[in-house]
């Protein structure tokens, strides 16, 4: 129920921090950690704060881009603060790891996002979530310690593991998802659709695509919907032609 | 309801820990700490570690003895591994967050108190104390860092506090999202689209309509993405006709 899950870490600043999230993660029964372009690391700090937990970190996947890091996750979950722009399903941390149980459960890839220490996710990697959650904190001082968040969170998904290992829940069904590099094609296939059929100025592209990142994202797509759709704008640009 | 309750670390080894939590009790609204006999402090490092919660670290009381932290204390909690030879009542980290907050909300004091990093609590610390809580963590890897102890149990503090509180948390704004009639629009300019395109034979429209209702109705369509795709479909039979 838990090997489904992973933490990944987007450009994480400091060494410590990386230790202390193998730690938190393996206390609380994780094993799979991404570390996206991480600043200082492998470094003496990270070891040091992992404690016991070396083995997640000599296993830790370390990739250069955030692409590489969700290409095969069907599900993200992103840390978010509470006050963005734009509006997206919020989580509590418990809700979260109660989603996440059950989608792991089920087979699902499931991956959580954690931003760099001072900047958090961007607006971009936000928008590739299908689900933010916020940990509430006091709005006095809010910024929490990455590795304290990432503890708060793996705690609430062990929480959660117990509780639904002990009630034995049904497994619910869910849909083969498509994973984030199909959703990844599906949009660069209506953008080059959208220019083609002269709906999209390639000039300004950067107005449309968020939205439309944002709108399939909500869409929690499934495989076959995303060749649904794909099917159709081949379609669209066969008469074209 | 919070400032009746106070976290006591006793003998931390780890100068580290003492600012992380610091950190953790400013963002969960905490800010009572008291340090028994502790090995490295004041220290950089626990003022580099609290990072903007420096204020509890300023306000923190340093004792000598264990005696002298609890004396005014009405109630204390003692966080213990799981496996101790002695029966005690025994709270999950939420059971005890709630006791406290019941407790301080009418004006008793709670003291949560911490052990040292590698011994934990004795067992003489431990008959003092009215309940123990344990954070259930990994049989294979059980030992939480002090600090990371301490973040989930004041998170759950906090939980329990905003719960209690009642404290609305700020409603997530929505935009404006589409009615049952736009979708359906959408719905029959899509499939007339489809047909027209050729890639919907019309008379198995009933094979593919079904599945793009459900697509729609799961991304929750707001208004203008409505007119983002119709603007899109009326672009595609533009060009076609």
């Amino acid at each position: 129920m838990l090997n489904h899950i992973r933490i990944i870490l987007c450009q994480p600043t400091h060494p410590g921090n990386i230790g202390a999230t193998a730690r938190a993660m393996k206390n609380m029964g994780l094993s799979r950690l991404t570390l996206v372009a991480p600043e200082n690391y492998p470094h003496a700090e990270a070891t040091s704060r992992a404690s016991g937990a070396d083995d997640i970190l000599a296993n830790a996947k370390v990739v250069n881009t955030f692409e590489e890091a969700i290409s095969d996750c069907q599900w993200l979950l992103g840390t978010s603060a509470r006050s963005r722009e734009f509006p997206w399903p919020q989580l509590t941390p418990k809700e979260a790891a109660d989603k996440a149980i059950s989608l792991s459960a089920s087979g699902q890839e499931v991956g959580f996002i954690f931003g760099q220490e001072r900047a958090g996710l961007t607006n971009e990697q936000l928008q590739r979530c299908d689900f933010h959650l916020c940990i509430p904190t006091h709005p006095g001082y809010s910024s929490l310690n990455l590795a304290a968040a990432v503890q708060v969170i793996t705690y609430e998904i062990y929480q959660s593991f117990l509780a639904n290992n002990e009630m034995e829940l049904p497994v619910t069904q869910f849909a083969e998802k498509a994973t984030m590099e199909e959703v990844t094609g599906l949009l660069a296939h209506f953008e080059t659709t959208a220019i083609q059929v002269g709906f999209m100025d390639p000039h300004h592209r950067k107005k449309l695509m968020p939205r439309l990142k944002r709108l399939f994202s909500k869409a929690q797509l499934e495989q076959d919907e995303i060749n649904i759709l794909r099917g159709f704008l081949k379609q669209v640009t066969r008469i074209q032609s």
